[in-house]
């Protein structure tokens, strides 16, 4: 066990005084916990790429804080110029992983500041980047903070809560969403016994969800998937809280692999089962679950990744789908920042977004 | 792929000439196909403990066989001296998997027969502990191919079949028993869609039957343990085979950890759960999954086991069941030799007994 708990480290981080992005190494978990350092593009670039930094919020907010550590290095007082450059870094860091929302969101409302501001010094608009950057993160976190708060009300002191993936302080830059009720009840005692997936193929149960609550000292037991079952018949469990993401318009939600399966076990066994989705994630332009297209993985995640040795026969066939989905009649409730949307989810979710945009 | 089919080869085989048992060497699977010949107690009893034959029916046969290996290398006419030794080869191999049903099942047919003939030629009693061990592999494989007869008749060329861990023919002599109907099948043309999950932490369905379904020529597809869901809704499976370690009186079934997932996702989705089991594994007097008691295994299966390093970590806990019942209610039938049991099982199975009881 480490001697800090992950609480005491910081995701994502913008060390101003060395004008430094500074993440948690995810790739060196559960080995060991290693903080770098970030200052060139190509370095921001590559830890995205390589999933040094993953998880959307905190994907976001990397880029983000990455991008105004970039524009400060911009050595120029031409507005032209700088705009010229700020367009570039824009561009390259979006190229590390293009289909990660939440990289071009960031990078699209850090640059649309800017643009706001075409006019002012250029100093003006690199301080402007650099409270826009920390905005972000702090928006994170109050949202990750009101998830934890809306599903502790759905729990009580000493509940089993089963968790798959990693939608933890690590895909975050604190609390997590799924793992923020866990961690806000730790901090008041609430004693919850954690059962955790390991989250085949890629681990994200056991590298990190298992990692960074045992660090914390969150009384957590990591199982394979196909354990669920076993652990919901003892009545070890009173809730499952996962994260997702996207919520489709009738409440259908797509998730790390194994979700759907973890949900339909819950619900024979009349367990609940939550998802910790932040509000914008609910996309009201896809009508059900069977619009959402589901990414295909390499097959060697499956058959030798991680492994000594390949684990499965040369030449198999291999079918890895990186998501499934949730059908929304196994969902007992979708926790957001703005509160807890119920069946019918068609109507609850439709008003939780409007209650957003009519902030 | 290996040039020969698994089918084109022995599980578990007698070299009279040689006078050795021979076997696949299933640890060295699915890198290569290692045949070995085993003449001495240390190698027989090596290869049991170290799962280079594992599969009850496999082991039952590998000791049976083994024992007549051992007894023929008794060097003696004097009958007392034979059977002491004998008695003293039997209690060795019995201690490689002393768990092992199967195991001290063969190996006390085996002597009870010799004790048969006691006051016979040390000759003519080892000649007859050859044909036992011979008869005891033929009653595997005749077992396995009328189940698998039985099981042919649920499904319908063309149809997806999941399976879970291995209940192949590397359990066994020859077919296995999940598998049968898939084997029956392809020789006949029925061009199933197989998909093996892999089965966490010891990778059954990954290392064998994947193996040996892919080795044979059958279409067969990889998916992890938390996929079962993303087939089953894309319609993609028409049935579940699995095999079983006790069939209750009521139809509860015990089988390798995640049995029990399965079974419950693929009632969610209309697919019918087929158990297939030899009767010897109906137990009459369990008479619900409730008293059938679930072994634990070491923490290190899930944590490190096959890997390059520890997936978890240093010091969580680990929760690591190696089996889990499924209750009857998610059962479509029990598929055995003699026939297919249906609900009410407590009738069924219990004729299904009778029957052979009465052969």
């Amino acid at each position: 066990m480490n001697e800090k708990s992950i609480l005491d480290y910081e995701t994502v981080e913008l060390d101003i005084d060395n004008n430094a992005l500074v993440i948690i190494d995810q790739t060196k978990l559960p080995g060991k916990i290693e903080i770098i350092s970030l200052k060139t593009g190509q370095e921001i670039w590559d830890a995205i790429y390589l999933l040094k930094v993953r998880g959307a919020p905190a994907i976001g907010v990397a880029a983000a804080m990455g991008l105004y550590v970039l524009a400060a290095q911009i050595d120029t007082d031409d507005n032209d110029l700088f705009f010229e450059k700020l367009r570039e870094n824009r561009d390259f860091l979006n190229s590390a992983r293009p289909t990660a929302v939440n990289l071009s969101w960031a990078l699209n409302r850090m640059y649309r500041l800017a643009e706001s501001m075409e006019n002012e010094p250029v100093s003006a608009i690199v301080e402007a980047l650099k409270q826009e950057a920390i905005k972000i993160k702090e928006e994170d976190i109050a949202v990750c903070k009101a998830i934890g708060e809306n599903g502790l009300t759905l729990v009580k002191p000493g509940d089993g809560i089963l968790t798959h993936c990693n939608a933890g302080q690590l895909a975050t830059c604190k609390y997590g969403t799924a793992t923020a009720p866990i961690y806000l009840g730790y901090e008041r005692g609430y004693n919850f016994k954690v059962f955790a997936d390991e989250t085949r193929p890629l681990l994200q149960g056991a590298r990190l969800t298992a990692f960074e609550l045992h660090s914390a000292g969150v009384d957590v037991t990591l199982i394979c998937d196909n354990m669920s079952a076993t652990v919901m018949k003892q009545g070890k469990i009173n809730a499952v809280f996962v994260g997702c993401d996207r919520v489709a318009a009738n409440g259908d939600t797509a998730n790390k692999i194994g979700t759907s399966v973890v949900a339909t076990v819950a619900n024979y066994y009349n367990v609940p089962v939550y998802i910790c989705a932040p509000t914008s994630t609910i996309d009201l332009d896809t009508a059900t679950g069977a619009e959402i297209k589901i990414e295909q993985r390499p097959d060697s995640e499956v058959t030798e990744m991680w492994y000594k040795e390949r684990m499965a026969p040369e030449g198999v066939k291999v079918f890895n789908p990186a998501f499934d989905v949730t059908d929304h009649n196994l969902i007992a409730g979708i926790v957001t920042e703005n509160g807890i949307a119920y069946e019918p989810y068609t109507e609850s979710l439709r008003e939780m977004v409007m209650k957003v945009k009519g902030k």
